[in-house]
């Protein structure tokens, strides 16, 4: 066992980290953001800082451009970009481009990688997913997919409706689940630019971290040809957790670095604001968050380092990675809440940073599946597992080994 | 980075848990166990069984008869001991006699080592650690000391009362803290057999897998020469730390192994118990109580594994391992809890192994530093860390930096 | 709206406080006390001592020898009554009798009422409630009910086995659910002294302040004349509900007493024991739990009052005695954690009662329905509730009251 | 007791919905309202329309043209107004008027109360209360106020730096705290629209319900003759809590409607959506978070009735009203969090009300004294009333009682 990590990675780390702080914490404040992310003109300026450093999409290959990194690698290095919102957009790692690129790179033709991956590791396009769906379609529950694609010829007339299609507004090309005529989930390529693709509106969502926003498109006949399938047909579900489990993961990762910027600005402002003749931190009731948000954070990066591990080992890690989404999402959360009430009134408005990453930090208790969704899905595991395992009933008494099975 | 155990040490984990499996929990419901404890005969006849499979008192160094385990070694065989509660006694690895052979080795002079340690690590004799005392003593604040040793020629007399001494009754020696003149602490070697040691009581406590109980003991001008002071006068509270740190993370340790074996439990009975049509577990409300004990059991193993590899770097790791033992007194405590509840009324009765695991367990949330203390230090200590590091501040917006510090 | 009592009622609180306070606590060192509760002697002085006081059985109509106590007054003098765990016992209002009272005088005939429940509230006889079974039979999910009985001739032979019986052993008669021909569960009374009723054993459980523990049952074709039925065939279930939603709400009554006491002993205490130069309650730490606790108590009597006044309005409370169950034994159960964290090593040993409560509470989050089940159960009706409302729904946006329906 | 409501009382609450539903929640997509809350127009409009229905001011006493309610009354119909964020403006009762009016109407001198309650009453005119300071001056310790006035002839000239003043922004007049010679606190009336007040800013807040924000407000040598003191010299903490227990409690009930809505939300949503294959709601994880909200909402609804009885009976009920401060503003906010939770995307889009309750609600545990700082004081209290009531040790036992007091 070795917790440590290598000389390169420690110089990658401290590397990203000044970055971070010299070129991205400074334009934290610059005008072109909006309640739907930062602008193109904004991320092109990070990105062109984070390709100048040698940092830019530092998870794609080296073949394509990135650095190669390994899962652990990124959480050591994604941490540190997401110190600041900006970070992950200014390495080319936000969602869902991150996510898009590592499928793409799994599962894209050489020709659709030259198309569009190599630009988007070269940080000249965006991408957007297009899976979720209003009611009743598919929400948590991808079985519920409605948007539908019908063969006509050589292509695919793909009709439909998608929300919460992060990054759609300005992305370049789009990811889309559509049900084929086997009843099985197929992945579509297909750019943006194109009449038959309607943005119909931007959601007013409670972050503002993700470039593009969150919007609403609706699919009228897309024709699409057979040659940008992306993958096999009717395996739409089986890529989507390909993409999926690390995915997750690296939500985990950055939103640490968001949490721990939380902490490391609660700790500066209870060390100097006093209440009743002391410093806030030396009263034990802030004290106490203050170690209970230590606890947390370390909690989030010994799980992500543990199942980021695992995914180098060649593991699918399904259910470590949903694991490590629950106590990641939840820890972080509990982190930043705290420092919201650790800072008082300037916790619950924009005179810190604090209030944005409460904000932005909601919905990762909810995207790329709820906790309720992902316990319930272990819970089903673990039984299983304890099917299989002997080892687990070695100590059950008798009594419970000799309950009878439910009648059916 | 590495989380991999080396083949040796996955042959050690196995083979523990098959003598815990094989050995020791078939000894469970043996009659010669008290709510003070299992009793001397079955003690014996445990270490018997742990001395031919050769896992007799492992953390003990090669030359002292033990097997030199390094902390990581122990997080994992400590761990499989803990499944029963009678594993640490088999293996001569319960508090206080775990922690005592490690300050033995650490601190004792060759003579003391041959008259007490030795004896100790073969399982012939036990020790106990005479530290807490009644109010207005020393609690949890050993500032508070009162027992006293006064210099008398070449020897020291000792006077003072102690409590919620673990395993007293029946020890053989005992390490004994006490005020010399010089105003610091010191620590005192001393055989029981004394008339002026007297075991006023034995306390009945909740818990009950410690021989030897909880004494209160009273020193009557206890008469020690001074080549039996443990180390140099003066230093007990040093002294004291180089036992707490590791021993904090040997309860850790000792205790994932018993929420384990409880969740085990609760997998075997919620998987065949079925109320409203279907299995316990298949409920969600249960499921979700399942999965939340996985999440919690990882989180203890990893904060665990990670201290435990940062004593091996020769870090002295005060800090990391009060985290680790709060976050693992509480995490496997939800643990234990959940199962209890999971097992509905079997969980409080003594149907299954729960019921006396959560009695046991949960003390463990008190002793060594109860959580509160443990928080207040470690929120100090974060703080006097950020005052160092400037990195810490490079995200803080400058209205907080300039926030004028307390005038006294 | 009115929070006031009576002054009567006021008088009788402060009559059963000092009843408590002087002829009660003063007994709960007696040693006619095992695991298993007080034994029938010790019962008897305490009931003799209630009788002397005029506090007897108050819950009993005045026609059979009780005070004729309305919800709300059991709310106020039930409480007082449990702040000595030897209370509910004294007054009679200990389960499961308060329970069995109460479903007696409801349904039973006069005839019965003469031969088991009018000496029952003099004090002279006990009683038990034998419902739940082993798997696979009647635990949370009461339509899993496996004892039988057969019609023969006049009578009924009832066979099966029961556990969980509180107050089984030594009791004189017992009140037996168990399946008809018609499919239904049926309500039986029989004494307990027959042959055909096995007493197998008492269960070892966490609690110990029961008179008669828990036991396990056997019936073995137990004769049990039509006459002696309780109530109509049939209704067993229904009468459950009669006994069970007051029945809830006296468990939440007693031990609304009990976490009153624990937090007076930890108020007690940490005003006198210090550690790092103040009392333990100057702590924030230990403050913030005496402030928590206070908060908790009274929630839970908040919602004590409010269902007990429902019931005496002629509610049915169903819902409400759930709420207030789940509520209560929740809020009562990190009351006592929570005193026990505060007295430290006290605090898991029997030098306070603390520890005895904590033990003796446990329970009370499982039986008369786990919280889990309880939360289901109110959900489903919060469903309905809103179902049925359209006030409920005027706050709602179009876009979610126009989701279409689950398609079947 | 009693927990009925009178029939007039009933007819005002049900008046109060069917006016939120019918004249105020149709308003709530108005496009006058900003970050900054609802325009002056727009609260022109809902005041005109609680005019018209007899509702506007109903705190006030009938005297100055308000309904004279009771704090039992308020607390009832309060909660109907919280329903839509929109309602307390619409009734004039929002915060700070609400409490700037009880306040006013206690202590100001008839003069005073013509020139600003009156048209305040009548929804004429706003205000705003001047008392938090930034660092280091007083934010939670009133003790560290720094803002002074100092004596100049008849007048008082007030100088000083203020923040988070809520509704700033367009108030007519304001209530000023500031020190005086005598070393106490004061509290000053001035109109608005003076050259020696300037509104440096407005914040930017993460609530967007209060009309005219929160704004940084500064005096420059603000001429204020004598005349225009609000009370009397010296006394500005005593009338702070004057205001403060009652706006605390308001704070409760509009908060309590708001969550009720969420919930109300939630229950739509969660009825009509299905995810694998039934349901939301009938999923248990979900139905226990409707439970759980239930829970909270009646928890928190019990101590506003009861603290708002108290206050009726003529108590301070500063204590009641820290502890049902804490309990509600924690209660509802874990409802409106697993509203958020359950409606998934939609939780963290402005697609439902819910968000905007989420971000407008975080603050409730921050301002009027965060929970940390009511804990404290809580705890305080509950020493000192146990050190005055010898009832509370009646059941401690000696051990405790004979613990020597801390030694100064």
């Amino acid at each position: 066992m070795d917790f440590s990590l290598s000389p390169p990675l420690q110089a990658l780390r401290d590397k990203t980290r000044q970055f971070i702080a010299e070129q991205v914490i400074p334009l934290e404040n610059d005008e072109r953001q909006s309640s739907h992310g930062p602008s193109e003109a904004l991320r092109r300026e990070l990105v062109g800082r984070a390709r100048a450093a040698g940092l830019l999409t530092p998870h794609a290959s080296k073949a394509l451009g990135g650095l190669g990194l390994s899962h652990v690698e990124k959480a050591v290095v994604f941490e540190e970009a997401g110190y600041s919102w900006l970070g992950p957009t200014a390495l080319n790692i936000h969602a869902p481009d991150e996510g898009n690129i590592h499928l793409m790179e799994e599962v894209a033709t050489a020709a659709q990688k030259e198309r569009w991956l190599r630009p988007q590791v070269a940080g000249q396009l965006r991408s957007c997913f297009a899976m979720t769906e209003p009611a009743p379609g598919a929400g948590s529950d991808p079985a519920a997919l409605s948007t539908i694609a019908v063969r006509d010829g050589d292509d695919y007339l793909i009709s439909g409706r998608k929300w919460f299609i992060t990054g759609a507004e300005g992305a370049d090309y789009a990811i889309i689940m559509a049900r084929t005529e086997d009843g099985g989930a197929t992945m579509f390529l297909s750019d943006m630019n194109r009449s038959e693709i309607v943005l119909e509106r931007s959601m007013d969502a409670m972050d503002a971290c993700f470039t593009g926003g969150h919007g609403v498109l609706r699919f009228d006949r897309l024709r699409v040809p057979a040659g940008d399938i992306l993958g096999e047909v009717g395996k739409g579900f089986r890529y989507a957790q390909v993409r999926l489990a690390p995915a997750r993961l690296t939500h985990c990762m950055r939103w640490l670095g968001q949490a721990r910027r939380a902490q490391d600005i609660a700790l500066a402002y209870t060390r100097r604001r006093t209440a009743f003749g002391k410093p806030l931190a030396s009263h034990e009731g802030v004290g106490f968050m203050l170690a209970d948000n230590d606890m947390d954070l370390h909690t989030a990066r010994l799980h992500i380092w543990h199942t980021a591990w695992l995914l180098d080992q060649g593991e699918q890690g399904n259910y470590e990675s949903s694991r490590a989404k629950v106590v990641c999402s939840e820890a972080e959360w509990r982190v930043v809440d705290r420092c919201v009430q650790m800072l008082g009134g300037q916790g619950v408005t924009m005179e810190t940073p604090v209030m944005r990453i409460f904000m932005d930090m909601r919905a990762f208790r909810i995207y790329d599946g709820p906790s309720e969704v992902h316990r319930f899905s272990m819970a089903r595991k673990l039984v299983q597992a304890a099917e299989k395992d002997a080892d687990v009933e070695r100590g059950v008494p008798e009594a419970i080994c000799s309950i009878p099975p439910l009648q059916h």
